[in-house]
């Protein structure tokens, strides 16, 4: 096969094309890139950060110039370096959304920010930028039938170069031929391992994914060579990464349907693990109930999928980062405070009697059913409380989080996470720096986000 | 398991270890780090090279001060960029160094470099380092029964990280648990592809293998986290990328018998793909025959194995970068010049007629069977001519190439390919430095290599 006729250089095509994509994709786009910056914020007190900071930003070296500001605030570096800080803030809190069984907006906000930044460029081309970065992402997960967790891989970091390089090769608007190379050599810049999860190193390697697709789009530019079939050469990067070497190769991208318009983004309302989500929807239901109280629970029943369980896999429950991680938590705290957010991470709420009671009162009944949507999740999760006077509450079955793409957190739920996140995070003009995202497409340039 | 009872701890712990190494073993490390900094200069004209300079240093931002040199010449900047810039070099030609499947010299050489130049450590210090990222590489290498290529990965991209972090833990001193970490976190920022073959990806995938060992290491020594079994954790770094899911992962690292010892290096002695430099030495072997002329011959038999000929795939050859990646010119070449250096890589001596008469009259006889030492070879290569008058030469089967472990090239051969590439890259000071190179363990600070 022609190496210049198949997958890769038809993405590269798809990125050199400066078609203005339509308003409902424009509006997801802004809404993944406005809650990524929420949860930069909420993450810039994170220890990764703090690690990788010292390593790319020593003191003394912190400047006011450079292409790209950190964390939108005074101090400014090189784009690649603002790209792989801001990103790790942004993962850090593994709160960022999700879609194509990754994390579209950690992956291609931070370095789509740096670039525009360094350019100039308005926040509408940041946008439509972001589109291609989605679509790009969303028809490699398409393509690939098992889950890359399975062979041991993050799929974040061995989807999302290409993804990045992609957007950022967009932004610049390099030529069809660039683009191409800027696919195919971030194919080459992959890595990250789910051996890592658990560790500082997790949110590393998701944003040094979008770091990478950056500096294979700045080298592109340069003329960088590489092959133009690196995705689909048997064998190139799907298939080495293919848990079962299942990967679909042939075929060439086909831009008419926007996935992200089809897809979605599934925005996360909690800032704890995905798999609790439903956990805690389904228990803030059945605490809404009239005549429901926590103090008279008597015992929790939850239905979950086992893989979820698995993930989320804290039975006991002493510090935030386990509470994070804890099915029996997600339906106390949605039981007593019906919300698992920032406040409820909290030494005082985790220690609570009523809480730990809750906690310890609880039990799993697990699933091994998939969802057609998602393999990682059951069908639906339940919660089920049997009070101490004999009476039951039911959740019934929860199929989609709150801020799932099928059940969408509106506008001003969006408003509250970020601002929520802002203010866990120690920023104080919240409010003003959110009145500029929401008006992101009408502002002529990226730089006026930063302080 | 316990994860810290395993293989990724067991090379912390032997990292951290301030042992002394043999005087056998720190002469092999001498003798990579002298060939990797004369492959170094010879590849800085090369295009990849340019390309990542505009990238990480553009024009106007070259400094004099800095942690650490490039090209050990008066520009420096800070270290993850030089190992970056200095690796980029020492691969681009691929007339760098090889052992376990691997370049252990450009990948341990731009790192320890850039890093000990940040410390002012002595030669002796980088050596010491460089036993510890060798012995680390051929452990991993060992464990994988199967050629890497196989699967699509560039085996350098994915198993270098993690020996460069150890071996820049070690020159740091830092201790046990950060070892480990520095090696997990390097197994996330693994990455590269056998589809960028043949593009000047090819180099940049090497030289960022490097650089993220070095990454590694210091966020480690700023107290980064990272899984204390991601190499071996079913599935970690090792089965992820194993071929056909054979990687060996229990059992610890036994540091008993050092591999740089009884492995050793191969030190290439052409600029080309090593596959076919056993069919040059086959070649000139014919040629010195008496009564051969290549002028009289008729046809070229190749026996070679498959996977070489695959790395070496053109057929057909009109460039300089074709001439490299090609089995029949690698015979043509070694039947005309008995060589393959910089002076056939010339277009004047790619198109001669002869030349090109000899590449068209070569066919390619392929071999299945795997030579014990490497999966990538054959057995042996063999070179048989038959002229037009009918007479046959043979060179035999040659099982190894001049230059390889087991037929190494003497003290005279490597000072004159050190020479030839500084002149090649258009180095002026090449025999100043290749006396203080040939005296490294003697060097008080490494920072008197630079100009």
């Amino acid at each position: 096969m022609n190496p210049d006729s198949g997958l890769t250089a038809s993405l590269g095509a798809f990125a050199a094309r400066p078609q203005d994509f339509p308003a409902a994709a424009l509006q997801v786009a802004a809404a993944g890139v406005c809650d990524a910056i929420g949860t930069m914020f909420a993450g810039r007190k994170d220890a990764a950060f703090a690690t990788l900071r010292k390593v790319l930003l020593p003191e003394g070296l912190a400047a006011s110039s450079g292409e790209a500001s950190v964390l939108l605030g005074p101090v400014r570096t090189r784009a690649l370096d603002a790209a792989f800080l801001n990103g790790v803030a942004t993962h850090a809190l593994a709160m960022d959304d999700v879609a194509a069984g990754c994390h579209p907006s950690a992956l291609l906000v931070p370095a789509l920010l740096a670039e525009a930044e360094t350019l100039g460029r308005s926040g509408r081309d940041l946008l439509q930028a972001y589109v291609v970065g989605y679509e790009v992402l969303a028809e490699l997960a398409s393509r690939e039938p098992d889950a890359l967790h399975g062979a041991g891989w993050h799929p974040s970091c061995m989807l999302g170069p290409p993804a990045v390089a992609a957007a950022v090769a967009r932004l610049r608007g390099l030529d069809a031929q660039q683009c191409t190379a800027a696919i195919a050599a971030a194919a080459s810049m992959t890595g990250g391992l789910v051996a890592n999860f658990g560790t500082q190193t997790k949110a590393i390697q998701v944003a040094r994914a979008s770091s990478a697709g950056l500096l294979a789009a700045r080298l592109a530019a340069e003329g960088l060579t590489a092959s133009s079939d690196a995705l689909e050469r048997d064998p190139g990067l799907l298939k080495a990464i293919s848990p079962q070497r299942r990967a679909r190769l042939d075929g060439v991208f086909d831009p008419g349907e926007l996935r992200i318009v089809t897809q979605g983004l599934s925005i996360k309302k909690y800032p704890v693990c995905y798999s609790t989500h439903r956990v805690v929807d389904a228990a803030a239901d059945v605490a809404r109930q009239p005549g429901f109280s926590a103090e008279g629970v008597q015992g929790v029943q939850v239905d979950i999928g086992s893989m979820q369980a698995w993930m989320a896999r804290h039975h006991e429950v002493r510090t935030p980062f386990e509470a994070k991680y804890s099915v029996e938590f997600a339906a106390a705290s949605g039981l007593v405070a019906r919300d698992a957010s920032f406040a409820q991470l909290s030494d005082d709420f985790i220690h609570a009697p009523l809480v730990q009671r809750l906690i310890a009162a609880t039990t799993l009944r697990l699933h091994e059913e998939k969802s057609a949507d998602d393999p990682v999740f059951s069908p639906w999760d339940r919660v089920v409380v049997t009070m101490k006077d004999g009476r039951v509450f039911d959740s019934g079955e929860v199929a989609y989080a709150l801020g799932h793409a099928r059940r969408p957190l509106d506008a001003q739920a969006r408003r509250r996470k970020f601002l929520q996140c802002a203010e866990a995070g120690g920023f104080e003009n919240g409010e003003v720096l959110l009145n500029k995202l929401e008006n992101l497409q009408d502002l002529p340039d990226v730089r006026q986000l930063s302080t």
